[in-house]
């Protein structure tokens, strides 16, 4: 069901991490778990995918991933900050060297003028390293946005992937 | 990228749980969050999904709902067993009302002969109500597996949606 791009890019992704000795983890909110789904529809996907969160609600985000409500209350639930702390919080809460968290506005609703429908953050944290943040503005209906997102994600991961050993 | 009958069954279940005014958690392993990913994917789902829970690895099963070591060492990741504390440990981790847990073999390995590929136990837990559990042995590949369970849990919501007031 996932387009073929998007499986290569899950299937090389989970090589790499295998290869490494690397598990992953996933936070995702706008997706609402299709970032797991790509990577897990790939056979022998357990060795690498420890487990994801699908915080939808914003009491999910900081209940789940310990985001703090006050940083959603200042910067918004789609946001670089939001973005960034779920993935930390994924790392803490898992037993994942890498997590990969999104949250956007996947639409038809929901949309503003600073925040226009198609807006995604993504963000990676990685063990012992630094996280890192990138904005998106996708085109596009809902399905379309949510693919993207899932590419961009798969991506990031791909980007992220670690190089030294972080146990 | 859903097939149109499972975005007609999603739409269905968000209907009659937003009518109701009641909220759902999912918690799945075998689909790797492919059963959230559908709910989602039709718009204004968040006024009826809280979060989901991806435990992809035993110890996630343990960790984010609960799921004690030793019924996983007894019965095995895919069982009623399980599957019911899956069900049971999101609905005590989360804002929903019901929630719905999914574990099986997606394949292509992992099949024994107790448990073949295809086997998936699927549970509903719904608040002051009991549990449910259904098994089933879905044909196909992987992909086709994981789309059958998806399906089967849409239908599993449907029939415990909440007639009575919950809160």
């Amino acid at each position: 069901m996932f387009p073929d791009h998007i499986r290569r890019l899950a299937a090389s992704v989970l090589a790499e991490f295998e290869f490494a000795g690397y598990m992953l983890a996933t936070a995702e909110s706008c997706t609402g778990g299709l970032v797991a789904a790509a990577l897990t529809d790939i056979p022998g996907s357990s060795a690498v995918v420890d487990r994801g969160f699908i915080t939808y609600s914003n009491v999910a985000k900081s209940e789940l991933l310990g985001v703090p409500p006050s940083l959603i209350l200042t910067h918004g639930a789609v946001s670089a900050e939001v973005a960034v702390a779920m993935a930390v919080g994924a790392l803490a809460r898992s037993k994942a060297d890498v997590t990969v968290a999104v949250t956007g506005v996947a639409g038809p609703g929901g949309g503003t003028e600073t925040k226009p429908v198609g807006r995604v953050h993504i963000a990676t944290a990685v063990r012992r390293g630094p996280a890192a943040h990138k904005e998106f503005t996708f085109p596009g209906d809902r399905t379309a946005i949510r693919l993207a997102t899932v590419e961009a994600a798969l991506e990031r991961l791909h980007t992220s992937r670690p190089r030294t050993n972080l146990r």
